[in-house]
């Protein structure tokens, strides 16, 4: 029996409305998921996500495995008892984690570097840097970004720690590649992946309690795409990801995905890693995926960029939303988006909101965070009943969007 | 007319029970009044306060005046309308920051230093530091710790600025003596202390919205707070705050107590300035004193330290704390005070809020504040009932404090 189901409601076009069902309750589709890395939604308490609604949060395996280690969360009745959320749980599998920790490093990209806090770690030469990532048939050798601790993941294993943070729905072991990666790199690291899924199948037991995601790679290249979305789809797993290098541009992660949703079944739900701008939401839903995650909002709201709707100025260009730090947000009375209901624009002006920021008060964060998730989920309820009502389109043209 | 009246509803020994009538509604006394320091209780949203029923919050005028200005916050309707809070509120002075700040520079006090962002300034001798900070008959001169900029307060503009951030309950300016001034300094102090609090009284025109306290100096000597109080008693003022060095310990905080307070009137309320230990609660209350304030509830939260009851632990020694940082509670199931009420313990684990503080996540200072701050707001609601019951010496060895 089936842990995760899902049920379409509505069609219009490629795009649907529809219900997954999980150990932890229904989440109504198209639906964004706010990621909970560590075991929460960076500065929002439980009882914020309640209130705000949210479908679901999606942890993540590679940190909650280094810390504070799966047996512990296994002990305290799993990653969502952990943390205090009788909502829908979704895990990342840590692939992407391995490997752009490690591809960032072999790269020497410097954001990535940088959260390695020691500092003889940082210094060393790159041919070291490379020891600290390497891959293999039947899986991936990383260190730990916290205390340079050697660690390995197999599907086995991801698997095996995934079921032990028991979210609701987990994702396949994958090898993520960058687009940085060739033609021949990424079909190599595809056929791994595809290899690794199967084991990940065989690995998962808990299929009364959770449901399994496989997730297609392939890079930017069409027939990878389609290859990959075969495998994956043949595999008899309950949901369907979309995962991997989506290009370099909106276009390219368009037609990445025109590519790969008509090769997959109707009956399954699709989740698209890594995604949610505000122009992606729109597109992502017009072409028919089910479920997306992104750190965007919730890591703009910590930076001050706050999300305001096309009646208030948002544009595709500013990407809705506006820096409270500006200097011209001092003594603007407004909320952040006149007109939004979220705690934050019915309690607070623009210019406490900004005071807050520039005081580097914790509470700005906070605030901003509410409000940028208030505001997608409060889009994406607008884009399930504009589905519904077969009027995606109309509702995009308001936004000036051409999904 | 008063805009801040003081009503004793009983008296048990010196220890009494009351209510501050204030423009933003009553405060129950004994009362404990967290710091709102930049127009945030730290960490919390103003929904959070409400549900806490925290009697009032207690702004700077040092840090608003620096940031974002008197004007600014006068503009947007003072500074509990601007933070959102429509509960009675009070700003310190000033006096204690520039005087801390200052006295801080001038002896090398890492800790102060160090809040200095520009490091040509922190790094200057120690002749340069010396001109950050100087007083004179009139009024203190300061450098903004924000910026290096120049600054001058003055009784008049002291009250000036607290009058545009509009809090019910403000404080004359103060000059603020440290423990290590000898007793010819506090002295002297004490002396522009008195010339200042009548220059305050004159500069306070906002009589029908705000109550003025005057400030009683005199260090740890017992001739100087006596002619403080019957100095500051006899201005008029709708109430009183015992302020400047409380000594180098709890006993001689408590003596500097029971010198001050048989001369203060019985019919003003009474504000120990900077105190709250949980030990002090008592010892305080316990005296006659209707209001105090200070960060350490607050502060301590965000370090991982959080309280705990007798019955689970606390005592005066271990300052009814624990460091939820520890090994120890990486496994515990059990909140961070068994039996309290508070959001964070009826949700989350010690297992939880530890981990969220050794991954340095920001929900940790949150739901450590608001254990911290309910904890000590239960147990003033329980003091307040001991001294109508007449057993707060119960309920104090209860907690095995001798007040």
């Amino acid at each position: 029996m089936s842990a995760v189901k899902f049920h379409i409601t509505t069609r219009s076009g490629n795009a649907r409305t529809g219900v997954i069902a999980t150990p932890h309750g229904p989440i109504k589709t198209p639906a964004f998921i706010p990621v909970s890395t560590k075991a929460t939604v960076k500065t929002l308490d439980v009882h914020d996500l309640q209130k705000l609604k949210a479908p679901a949060v999606l942890a993540n395996a590679y940190h909650l495995y280094l810390r504070p280690g799966p047996e512990l969360i296994a002990k305290l009745g799993g990653v969502g008892e952990f943390m205090g959320w009788n909502g829908p749980t979704f895990t990342d599998s840590g692939g992407f984690q391995v490997f752009s920790l490690g591809f960032g490093l072999e790269h020497g990209v410097g954001k990535v570097a940088n959260i390695f806090p020691d500092e003889d770690l940082q210094g060393r030469a790159s041919q070291t840097r490379k020891r600290l990532f390497n891959i293999d048939k039947d899986g991936a050798n990383f260190v730990s970004h916290l205390d340079g601790s050697k660690h390995r993941f197999t599907p086995e294993n991801s698997i095996e720690i995934q079921q032990m943070l028991g979210a609701d729905i987990i994702f396949a072991f994958d090898e993520c590649t960058s687009p940085l990666h060739g033609k021949k790199y990424t079909a190599e690291a595809m056929e791994r992946t595809h290899a690794w899924a199967k084991r990940c199948l065989q690995a998962w037991t808990n299929r009364d309690k959770q449901g399994l995601y496989g997730i297609i790679q392939g890079g930017a290249y069409k027939d990878l795409r389609i290859a990959s979305s075969e495998f994956i789809c043949a595999l008899d797993t309950p949901g369907i990801a979309i995962g991997g290098s989506l290009g370099k541009s909106k276009k390219d992660m368009y037609e990445i995905m025109d590519w790969t949703i008509p090769v997959l079944p109707e009956d399954k739900p699709r989740h698209l890693l890594g995604i949610g701008e505000v122009e992606d939401l729109f597109g992502a839903s017009a072409r028919g995926i089910d479920t997306f995650d992104c750190v965007s909002p919730t890591r703009n709201a910590r930076n001050g960029s706050v999300y305001i709707r096309p009646e208030n100025g948002g544009t595709a260009k500013n990407k809705y939303s506006i820096n409270i730090r500006a200097g011209k947000y001092s003594q603007n009375t407004e909320p952040i988006d006149p007109g939004c209901k979220c705690f934050t624009c019915q309690n607070h002006s623009r210019a406490y909101i900004r005071h807050l920021f520039v005081s580097e008060e914790l509470l700005a964060m906070r605030l901003a965070t509410i409000h940028n998730l208030h505001f997608i989920f409060t889009l994406m309820a607008e884009i399930r009943h504009a589905i519904q009502q077969e009027t995606l389109h109309n509702l995009a043209d308001n936004w000036q969007i051409n999904p």
